[in-house]
């Protein structure tokens, strides 16, 4: 099959979709059951989501078909979500607003960039607790019931129970700490 | 009165109006009129909220039956800003494009998250300037006429007259340094 | 000719075109035929606009009036610049989401902010990539060939193939390292 055939297949099929849920459900007044409502419209539209996906409105996502997402998930607004390397987020991850995750980053050649791309996975373990406008880079993996601080900037990958934070992010405690 | 009725009042009280206000202006064009007559529609639908209130679009609010809001504040486009815990933001405070004030934080046993949350008040005092993009988070008090650089994250509370910046946010100078 | 009529002038020739595009384009799916259309359709309206601008969905654009923007361009959603001090980007140029581009600065007067304005340009050179959620503040120039890291925000100015990360960002090696 040609290429870019399948791919207008793949953003018919997934991405078009999530627009379109995005669109009509920005309406609804921000609770419970708003994004309730919102995740459950959109489930299909993953390569791969369980129950109880929530969802705040305004986020962006790009190559959903590429997306893993466990049980319990929650993902507030204006998230900007990359899956063209791959993405797999557990159960029970909470994203908080304003975050970023990207699975790619643009080629250099001679110290010029070019116009490819070089992709690499994020997995995102159970209980994450991913606070306000982090941005997590690609190629990184979170250990199961970390915390990740508002703002940080992780660039590589971290044990479970890990409380990140800073740019770029380091180990700096526990998740439950004071 | 049974909690869950009271609560669902208190949201078609305060955060449906806001709601309907930010989709209905949105038409509107990004100026000093649009900001200034979105702020007087929303002003009632705040615990209290003072003269000349200018917001851009796209800000979330929730729980705004929780926040105080001085005189001639202004608050920037796509700010974040949850009053669950209760927010006071005092006269000319200026908050910059995609700032995040949050007033709690999930709660953790046992280095699990559970789905309980942690309130904590914030109050931002007259006359500082929050820039674009920084955090504020739970509990945080800061001084008034301070300044909160661009990007900075503030985990803990500062007094009047400081220019603060950094992930996690330090005291740097005095605002107006050159 | 009176400054307030020659500031409404400018106001309906070139901002309120942006927002109306932006209004109009946002039902569109992203994906590389929308950006390209929103770029095409956007050109005219700043100061000037290069061949091949491509541009997602969200981006407020203050002041366009005095942006020039060179040859494909491409700036992605809800990113925030404003143009009111000038603003020049180079060709080849990408900036990343939730970017900030800030031309001006609150002005102080004994320690209190006051209703005045600072503008300076900033000048982005040919071929830089500025990654997600970083904000390039007043008066800076950042040389060509630069990467400027996820987050960092970029407070002073930097030559050629420089490599830029942190709060506030610092020559972190060149683009294109490991």
């Amino acid at each position: 099959m040609n290429k870019k055939v399948d791919q207008a297949g793949r953003f018919l099929r997934y991405s078009v979709p999530i627009h379109l849920i995005n669109l009509i459900t920005a309406i609804l007044p921000n609770c419970t059951p708003t994004v309730a409502i919102r995740g459950f419209l959109m489930r299909p539209f993953f390569k791969k989501c369980g129950k109880g996906f929530r969802i705040a409105s305004g986020v962006i996502i790009n190559n959903p078909e590429r997306i893993e997402i466990g049980d319990n998930v929650y993902i507030a607004h204006n998230n900007w979500i990359n899956g063209v390397g791959g993405l797999r987020i557990d159960a029970n991850v909470r994203i908080g607003p304003m975050s970023v995750i990207v699975t790619s980053q643009h080629a250099f050649e001679n110290g010029k960039m070019t116009s490819g791309y070089i992709p690499a996975p994020v997995r995102i373990h159970a209980g994450c607790w991913i606070a306000s406008k982090a941005v997590i880079t690609d190629g990184v993996e979170i250990g199961a019931d970390s915390l990740v601080a508002a703002g940080a900037v992780v660039t590589k990958s971290f044990p479970a129970q890990s409380k990140i934070g800073g740019v770029p992010a380091k180990l700096i405690g526990k998740p439950g700490d004071a």
